[in-house]
C-alpha cells in the first residue's frame, strides 16, 4: 500500500498462475499444458521468419488468422476475434460486456480468474453454488438478471454441461451476454461455437494453449455474433491495437492447418487420461468425470491433499492444489505423457 | 450500437493505427517503424526455438528479460516491468494510476491514444495547450492536481523537453504519478530512466518497436520505483498473467545484448533524418526540430496536406496525416532508408 496507489490497485488480489519451475527432471502436471510439442508445421512457420516481418507492426486485425479460424469452424471473419491468450479475451470481454452495474453470475467453484476480473473492474460477483456432485446446474442461473460466464468443462473439476443444456439456458437468457469459456474444446470437449449465429448474446472463448500446444505463444480466440465481436474489437482497439504478434499469427495459422497431427496427439492424451483415471481410482482416489486434459481427484480417506501436494513437489512432480473450502481435499492433475503419469503414480505409491 | 453493449463500449472512439499496407513497392513511412531489421542475434534466438518452449507457458514474470534490461540501465529487477508493447504498458498504467477521480493532464497535441484510454476508463482529460511553436511548456502542468503524462519527444511533433525541465516539474509534482512516454529513447532521445530511484512517482515507458526494430514482436517496458512497478504487476496479474510470449522474451534479451548493431543503425537513421530535413526545407516545408525517427513537416504555402497525403498514398508512399485543428496542414513522415526518402522526395517533386 502506497499513497500513489489508486483504489483499483489497492482492492486487487491478483490471480496466481501455477508454478513455472523448469528443469529436465521436473514432471510438470500443474498448468494443463500439452505434453506434446506443436506441429512441425508451426515450428517451420516460426523459423521461416525474416527480419522485415519483425521490424514492422503485425496486422492489427489479424485477418489471415481470423479467416483461417472462421473457415475451420464454418463461420465468417466477423464472427472471430483473437487476443493474447484466452485470459486477455476474458479480460476484454468482462470490460466490454459485464461492466453494466448488474451482478455477474458464475459457478462458485470455477476458473479463479473470474473473481479477479470482477475486482479489477468493480463488477459485483454472484457466485452460484455447485451441486453436491460438483456439477454445474444451469437452472440455478437467473436468466437476464446479469451476465453469465462459466468454463465448459468447468475448472478445476473437468466436468462439462451439454449443448442441449446451454441451448435451454439461451432460450430464456436473451438480454445479457452468456460467455462460455471453452479452453478445452480442442481436446474434444463439448463446444457451442456452432451456435454463435443463432444467439446474438452468445460469446465463446477458445485458446491455443491447451490442445494446440502453444501456451508459450499466447493466442486466444472469441467466437460470437458480429455485433458482439464488434464490441470486443472496439474495446481491444481502445486498449492495445496489436496484442497478437506476427509470429503468433503465423503459428496459429500453421496450427489450424495441421489437423491430422492434433487429432493424433489428442487421441493419445485421452487414452493416457483414461489410464490415469483407472490408476488413481485403484489407489483410492475419487476422480470426477473429465472432459479435459486434466483430472480432479480427491485424496483417499484421511490423507491430507496439502501434504501429498508438498511431497509430490519435493519429488519434482508439480500438480495444482487450492487451500479453499470444497477444494482442499482435491488435487488437479494435468495429463502428461504415459511416462510422466507413471512417475506420478510411483511417487504416490512411495 | 446494440442493446447488449455497455456504456463502456458505447462511449468509445477507438484508436486508429497507421495503415499496414504491404507489398514490395510500398514505401512505408507512416508508423515510425525502423527501416532496418533487428540484429541477426535476435533472428538466431527466435529460430533456435524448440517445441517444448512453445507448449509451456512462458515465465509470467519475464525475469530474465527484466534482469537484462535492469543491468543495461544500471537498475534493479524490481525497477522494471514488461508488457505487450508500450501501448499495453500505457493501458495498464492508466488503469493502475489514473483512475483516481482526478483529471489527467497531457498535452493537447500528443499521442492520440491518451484520450482513448481516458474514454475507456472514464478518466477526465485535462488537455494542456502547446506553445505557438508547438513545444510543450512543462510550467503549464498544475503540480499535484492529478496525474501527468506526456511523450518525450512529443508525438507527432518529434520535439523534446529537457531532463532539467522534468526534474523541475518533479520537484513540485510529488503526490501524483508522472508518466514519461519515451518510445524513442533507443534512438538517442533524452531519457529520464536514470531518475526512477530518485522520484517515487516517476514512471518511464519504452518500447522495442522503434529503435530496436521489433514492432512485430510486441514488447514494451516500464521503469519506475519498486512500489510503482509493484502496482503495475498487481494490475497486470489481474488482467493477463502472461502478456509477453516466450519468443518475445528471447528476442528482447538478444536485442539488448547486441548494442553495437543498434548503435550502427541508429547513427544511419539520424544521418538520414538530417538529410530529409534539409530536403524538405529545400522544398518549402517547415520542419520542427526532431529528436525521433520521424519528422513533422508543414506543407508549403497554400498546398493541402490532405491532398499531398492522398497523392503520396496513390504513389505507394505512406505517411501519416490527421484531419484535426493545428495538425491539418502537417504530415508526419517516418525516416526510412536513404532510398525510400529519395522516393518520397521524387513523388513530392512530381
Amino acid at each position: 500500500m502506497n499513497s500513489l496507489w489508486t483504489d483499483t490497485i489497492s482492492r486487487l488480489t491478483p490471480y496466481v498462475p501455477g508454478e513455472q519451475r523448469t528443469g529436465s527432471d521436473i514432471v510438470k502436471l500443474n498448468t494443463n499444458e500439452n505434453p506434446y510439442p506443436p506441429s512441425p508445421m508451426v515450428l517451420e512457420a516460426i523459423r521461416s521468419v525474416d527480419g522485415h516481418q519483425l521490424r514492422r507492426y503485425p496486422d492489427p486485425e489479424s485477418v489471415a488468422l481470423r479467416q483461417t479460424l472462421a473457415d475451420y469452424h464454418g463461420l465468417s471473419l466477423d464472427n472471430v476475434f483473437v487476443g493474447n491468450g484466452s485470459d486477455e479475451i476474458l479480460a476484454l470481454a468482462f470490460l466490454a460486456y459485464f461492466t453494466n452495474n448488474k451482478a455477474l453470475q458464475f459457478p462458485q467453484i470455477s476458473y479463479s480468474f473470474y473473481p479477479v476480473y470482477c475486482d479489477l473492474y468493480g463488477i459485483t460477483p454472484n457466485m452460484i453454488p455447485l451441486e453436491s456432485d460438483y456439477s454445474v446446474n444451469l437452472d440455478k442461473f437467473e436468466p437476464n438478471a446479469g451476465g453469465i460466464v462459466f468454463p465448459n468443462p468447468n475448472a478445476p473439476t473437468a466436468m462439462d454441461v451439454s449443448e442441449e443444456g446451454i441451448r435451454q439456458l439461451l432460450a430464456k437468457h436473451t438480454e445479457q451476454v452468456l460467455l462460455v469459456d471453452e479452453a478445452y474444446a480442442d481436446l474434444g470437449a463439448t463446444s457451442v461455437v456452432g451456435l454463435v449465429n443463432d444467439y446474438r448474446n452468445l460469446l465463446v472463448s477458445h485458446t491455443f494453449s491447451k490442445g494446440r500446444s502453444l501456451a508459450g505463444m499466447r493466442l486466444g480466440v472469441a467466437f460470437g455474433h458480429p455485433e458482439l465481436i464488434d464490441g470486443l474489437q472496439r474495446v481491444k482497439n481502445s486498449f492495445n491495437s496489436y496484442p497478437v504478434d506476427a509470429l503468433a499469427q503465423a503459428a496459429g495459422i500453421a496450427s489450424i492447418k495441421d489437423e491430422e497431427y492434433y487429432r493424433s496427439i489428442m487421441n493419445t492424451i485421452l487414452e493416457t487420461r483414461e489410464q490415469a483415471v483407472r490408476d488413481l481410482r485403484e489407489r483410492g482416489y475419487e476422480v470426477l468425470p473429465s472432459s479435459a486434459n486434466f483430472v480432479f481427484a480427491k485424496v483417499p480417506g484421511n490423507e491430507s491433499a496439502a501434504r501429498i501436494f508438498e511431497k509430490l513437489s519435493d519429488a519434482g512432480v508439480l500438480v495444482r492444489y487450492w487451500s479453499k473450502p470444497l477444494l482442499d481435499q482435491w488435487l488437479r492433475i494435468s495429463i502428461g505423457t504415459p511416462d510422466e503419469m507413471q512417475k506420478l503414480m510411483a511417487v504416490l505409491d512411495a
